[in-house]
């Protein structure tokens, strides 16, 4: 029998991708969808690439019934989400696509996004979602917090270097391209296609982008020591798409031999010959990571560079390689499709 | 048991896009790939963004052994395809992606194409490819000619409007916007991103498109006299998508309950609610048809506008779809995954 | 001396758009520019690519001493604008981009925009911008109402043809394909860069754009007779720019002759050789107007394609153009940059 | 009276943009354009954006009386422009846009570029192009080299913090995105539309890209020992535009300060407020350089962020500068255009 689904918030972007990627998933179904101001809508009304699926209307998320649903993704914005989830049952299964649920530290939250967190308690159950190094803790796990889609890119790169004490920790510099569509469908002047076309600027610079957070827990805990990077985003005018430039210090070689035994057994990671690097046109629409190594000129300097797609493997894809592992089904269910090209 | 295919060109657009296409279906193997210029070389290195796929390497077309193949995708281009057709075995059935085979009348070939048609022979076993109009014809068929992109896009306005009698046929102007990708992987100025994107131009003015030539057999044929329409496409900055708008004479209302009549029982092809009008982009990478009427201020005259996929449903898509028409599969195995939006 | 001008509603992208083309005149000086919800801020923070310039800090429009300023350009939305110019002094020259004194007659403007007029004196006083067909009332004109971008395109294309009597007036259509500008610097979720790029779609379908009432009186009146076009609008992934293709009935040959012989003596219309049609790529950012005319394969049809920059010839630059002539400079000062490319 | 000027390569889109900016020069007369393919056509044909000027035709660079030109611009492929130059006469003035002329040392020039320089004794005329830092030696040159595109924008980062001896010199590293015009108007594949748009990737990974011979030679020069940063460009989809984002270690209010004062008296370079970066939207089109300083969140780190346009600052309008500095005009003459936006 399938698995029941609810998808909370699915009139924005992640929503919407959560639902292109389930259409070809044979275990699960689409119970419930909720949108608060589009409440009463059809999704292809809100969404009309979406109108040859048979989906619910959306409605109001207290008009679910949460007994009846085996998971629920919750594609809210941030702190909009931990004040839903409170509400929900406590033994329901959730997967939360926002910032809230992220960073174990209440004192870490606060200081990223600037108010006390309104439900540490159930922060305490949550388990970061970056299924290639927690995959245990998700299978069993009630709550999962997805990670930040720059906050993944950046650490399939750096994790498996930190954890194998081949880079230097006091120097690592992230420089981000960004797609727009991880601003999500929200109405910015800076968002319109006459002021993003044609141009590319840098923002939330001087490492005050509040991916940092994830960071700093992840790879201090990795390094069993605090580790601080530099990280500056990007926009590029692109829809999809992460590229992570990573300025390491450390040996090439090296790093492509740790990366490339860390994933030789993972779906979707793949390491590139060294010395090439990928491009995010090679990844778009799908929930594959390309990674390359490239040595400098100057020996004990790297460049390590990740592309992902922003709202697959960044945000919904990864949900749903969660949802799999926590509903049992093959992890890569309903996310072996080929990319988008061109 | 499954099916085995080759794809002869597979280094251009619409080959990648087939086996994009047939990496989601369960019932064809892709036993053979060629690419006369590339052979020796992986697809990986011709495609990056299709590394994940396990397949052929590219090879020359006498290298490949048809005995073993079901179904061979010819997605060579123009004039070569006529030429390597003939040399291929002659009870093996084929879908070619080229114009080499669209126009039954020899004569109308050479006057669109430049040249004398050089097998004539095969032309006549050739069935043209415009599924939901000739599907008895296509599960039978040796070879199918698949139709063009906006060959395919104008006739799924105008067919049933032509074939119902309801539209005044002197007067019959497409005015088209395409994408660029249907230009090919040529290496051509205008296709440059510098020069391409930011503007848009016309081509193929005064009715000289290659495709009329599909135009005026298809629509006269159904007419049952000669039909000549005017016909301009126009290049616009996107990858892929056309819209078609028609402008037509006759009662708005009545071409839209003849399309939706007419389509109500296809997989692929919807009518939208009379006055609305479909965007490229809900239909992008996928194999849906989207169709809309709306009357103008001044009775007896109306828009239609089609938006398709020029690879997927204007080529590829239809391709496979004529497959398993062909081979007996689900006509829709394979094709049913939703757009990709953003 | 330079003449004094104000700019009322210099945050949008007309406003700055005349800004950049004033930069380049000799004999204007910018004296004050308003911006009602962004008073107190200087140009450079609200358009950070006119920092280089020494310009007045945005004021709300009753800070404006009137009586300093020789001509002032509205650049207020649609409706704010006939509010705005009643109450500015009597004899105070006036450049209006907005569409409110465009239509003559009282009946028209209350069918197209929807509500009554609200300073129908004053428009009696407006004469209509379209440059070349109203040079001398221009000249000598209080207020001039600057035309609809759309509206000035389909004009250069037929109001010659119209006039010389060579066009069947029945069945004009004219399908325009549109830059994202034209639609101003609103937040709207159809702008968005994710929403748009990468596909096009039509708008304002069934002939009901507003700019249909500029057509129907300047053709109107033109021709002797009530005209009324076919014309709908598609939006396209670029920022400036507008494709109008006008399907017309008549001798091709003709239309050239009449449209070559009628712009030969103007510095901003070329009609381009016959059989060649224009690019927006080849007018972005400059006055230019290039008109291309191709027969079709039936006699006695043709089309008539004409591109212009929206926010230049369609907007700004036509009410630069219309100021020097009310102000008696050179009627290209300031306009003759080349366009910008790629 | 009007100094004489030639182009030679004007067929390619620096050529076109030096056209572009001298039209609005009143100082100079382009009385040759050179393209060896293309000679014999008209401007109008080979860029369609010039229609309106009035030019002289394509010729061979064989056809061209230089005995009345005062001044040649030699906007031709690299490699080719040391072969034409030797050819000229020895009187002649020259700017040189190619990477001809740029290093001055012979070994440097083969490591780069691989192959002997084949007129090295012109070579040691050569100046550096660099306006704001060679502003004398080009003023009385004979030959000028024009410096790359992305060296020119690295340098206005880098030169005055390596010149003050406030940055960690073992320790820079240059992150560049790239319009797609830099690559010129070569047929290549990566450059289509179809290709580049919606996607972003590095290129000359590894630090190898040509352009570091020019920061080898600069930067050790200004700081008096071997200075060998790390540097690689992103293509990114637009046409024209270079963000610099530069990782330095230093202090980065120092860093605000030695750049605001070191450009605080020059027409086109503008320091933005301390902690604001700046984005290419806001330059494009023009000769000015927008610098952003901001600090890390770690002490002692920080990044500076320069944008330009690549075609002009970075190379035509940079070429235009210095033509003016060497024909005794005002250095800003037909320059100071406010940039294009949106």
């Amino acid at each position: 029998m399938k698995k029941k689904i609810a998808i909370l918030g699915a009139s924005g972007y992640t929503g919407a991708e959560l639902i292109r990627l389930i259409a070809t998933h044979p275990g699960f179904e689409i119970a419930a969808l909720t949108g608060e101001r589009k409440a009463g809508q059809s999704m292809a009304s809100v969404f009309p690439f979406l109108r040859h699926m048979a989906l619910p209307d959306l409605v109001r998320i207290d008009e679910v019934d949460f007994s009846v649903i085996d998971l629920a993704f919750c594609a809210l914005p941030h702190a909009t989400s931990q004040a839903v989830i409170s509400t929900l049952p406590r033994d329901l299964r959730i997967i939360d696509l926002s910032a809230d649920f992220r960073l174990r530290d209440p004192a870490a939250y606060e200081k990223w996004y600037g108010k006390p967190h309104a439900a540490p308690e159930i922060q305490k159950e949550a388990v970061y979602g970056l299924t290639e190094f927690y995959r245990d803790e998700i299978r069993a796990a009630r709550l999962v917090a997805g990670t930040g889609c720059n906050a993944a890119t950046g650490q399939y790169a750096l994790r498996p270097l930190i954890e194998a004490g081949v880079v230097d920790l006091d120097d690592i510099i992230l420089d981000l391209k960004c797609g727009v569509s991880g601003a999500g469908r929200a109405l910015k002047e800076n968002l319109l296609h006459a002021e993003l076309s044609e141009g590319t600027h840098a923002y939330a610079v001087g490492s005050t982008h509040r991916h940092l957070g994830e960071f700093d827990q992840e790879f201090s805990l990795v390094a069993g020591r605090p580790v601080h990077i530099q990280f500056t985003p990007h926009l590029v005018p692109m829809n999809r798409g992460i590229l992570a430039s990573c300025w390491l210090k450390g040996d090439a070689r090296q790093f492509h031999a740790v990366l490339s035994e860390r994933y030789c057994a993972e779906s979707f990671l793949e390491v590139l010959p060294f010395g090439t690097t990928p491009s995010t046109h090679d990844v778009r629409g799908s929930n594959y990571v390309h990674i390359g190594v490239v040595g400098d000129r100057q020996p004990g300097r790297a460049m390590v560079a990740v592309v992902l797609d922003n709202l697959t493997k960044g945000s919904s894809g990864q949900a749903l390689q969660n949802a799999n592992l926590m509903m049992g089904f093959d992890e890569a269910e309903g996310l072996m499709a080929p990319p988008l090209f061109p």
